[in-house]
């Protein structure tokens, strides 16, 4: 699985830092699914590879402007390409009804099947080698993270173990590798399990959206990875006027050590912090909690998994 | 007067051009206009001297995304840098729903007064040191062209002739130069008239929308400035199988001689022309007919006038 960071900045794009977006590409998959739209983010792609044609799904975490006001003109422009694949989006009540206006009044029409669904907290949504689960944050908006799952893979082939029993090498080691079991041309019946090691459990991606309470992912304790916001530094926050329910480099530290998470990306920096020193100021609050792998995400990072 | 060009692209943007926006600062002012709002408007300004928050009123020709997707996400953003001036928008029927819909699901909020007028065909408004009027352009969706025009400036003070009539300088000066007539200390009575040679007329900028009749514009006949759409080369535009109501660069070089524009900047260029070369052939085809001032805009070029 592939993941791009197409927007890292919160509230306000930056010249260095766009709004939020993240997109994912399953693994051994061309198609790609995008998590959250801030503006802009078709802009973005322009300088990726990742092409408007294969995106399959997207995901929005809540309806602030930074995360979704970029949905409106990649829909468009998803449709001069003339891609004629479906196209599913899926996000808090009131995304249908903002797409449908803007769409209706600017006389939008696309030449592929749009699906705008509405989800709640707690749905698992299955897509074959994947799922996404919701789950509800906590912001001044409804906000949703998604947890997203791949299936087991099957475990590993032991050529050594298949070659003992005799099997010929060709299309039977496919069989058995794809988990079916097989008869021999001798007649010996080979169970999968005879030749495969143990299934490799699928890894798991917890994506937040704006929130104030990262702990809110705890019951997916001991994920590989964790994308979430780290808006403001600890002192800053503190002397804000205003809060605006987002989460520290220090609350984060803590809650992604006690949820044991194996590799942290922070993302989501107040544009305040937009130069090394300051970022190297989070990243420093945040190591004060965290012993994980930890990464503070920038524009176009690309992370392999 | 100074116009920077947001925007050039027509309908997506490419890794050179955006979507349509431009800039208009009036002479002696601090405060500026911006005519129509593509998606990433907000990122364009962000390359340039142009502040947010002395932007004080948006013209929008029609509801096509890429002239009025970035609305959204600049106001959010001029927002943050908490101005406090009144801005107003401008544009077709159908814009004021577009914006309190997308502004109420997205709880978005505004620290300053935003006052949406939809317009019509054939308006005058009055904006102390200029007007601008709407006309009906011909395109696939109600869209507007807008004519900026200066107020007549006083004619140029003569200083020799001050002199001669034995005002003293000083602050009589200035009040003959604004226009005001004066007595002088001996009794005397100066007329402004006497000092100040013929009014100027203000300068006149024609600002269009999509259209494929830009001889709409005819009742501006010997307008300072142009600023219209030449989007295909007419070759291109004779082998489309679906005409989508643009203007070739044949068409428009043939309006602008016979509406004896002085000065002609066309924009929004199909995506398919993003190279010199082509650039080159859109130039020649509309010099073939145009003999005055032509420019081809680019992204980031200002203009002064």
């Amino acid at each position: 699985m592939e993941l791009t960071f197409l927007g890292t900045s919160a509230g306000v794009p930056t010249r260095r830092r766009n709004v939020s977006a993240l997109a994912l590409r399953p693994r051994q998959s061309s198609n790609w699914l995008l998590f959250d739209c801030g503006e802009a983010t078709q802009h973005q792609l322009l300088k990726t590879p990742l092409s408007l044609y294969r995106l399959q799904r997207i995901f929005i975490t809540h309806l602030h402007g930074d995360h979704v006001y970029g949905l409106f003109g990649l829909l468009a422009s998803r449709g001069m390409l003339m891609s004629e694949m479906p196209l599913e989006i899926y996000g808090p009540t009131g995304l249908q009804e903002m797409l449908q206006t803007v769409m209706r009044l600017s006389q939008l029409r696309l030449p592929y099947d749009l699906a705008v669904r509405e989800v709640s907290a707690g749905e698992s949504l299955a897509f074959g080698d994947y799922r996404i689960e919701t789950i509800a944050l906590h912001h001044s908006i409804t906000c949703y993270g998604y947890v997203y799952t791949e299936a087991d893979l099957p475990g590993r082939f032991d050529l050594e173990k298949a070659r003992k029993l005799g099997i010929p090498e060709g299309p039977l080691f496919g069989r058995l590798q794809r988990g079916e079991s097989i008869t021999l041309p001798d007649g010996r019946r080979v169970e999968n399990r005879d030749v495969l090691g143990a299934p490799r459990a699928g890894r798991r991606v917890l994506i937040g959206g704006d929130n104030d309470r990262p702990e809110l992912f705890a019951p997916y304790r001991g994920a590989d990875l964790m994308i979430h916001e780290a808006t403001y530094l600890q002192k800053d926050f503190d002397r804000l006027p205003r809060k605006f329910m987002h989460t520290t480099a220090r609350q984060l530290g803590i809650a992604a050590e006690k949820m044991a998470i194996k590799r942290l990306v922070a993302t989501h920096f107040s544009p305040r912090y937009d130069n090394e020193k300051k970022m190297k100021a989070i990243e420093e609050e945040i190591r004060e909690n965290y012993r994980g792998e930890l990464t503070l995400a920038s524009d176009l990072m690309r992370i392999g998994l």
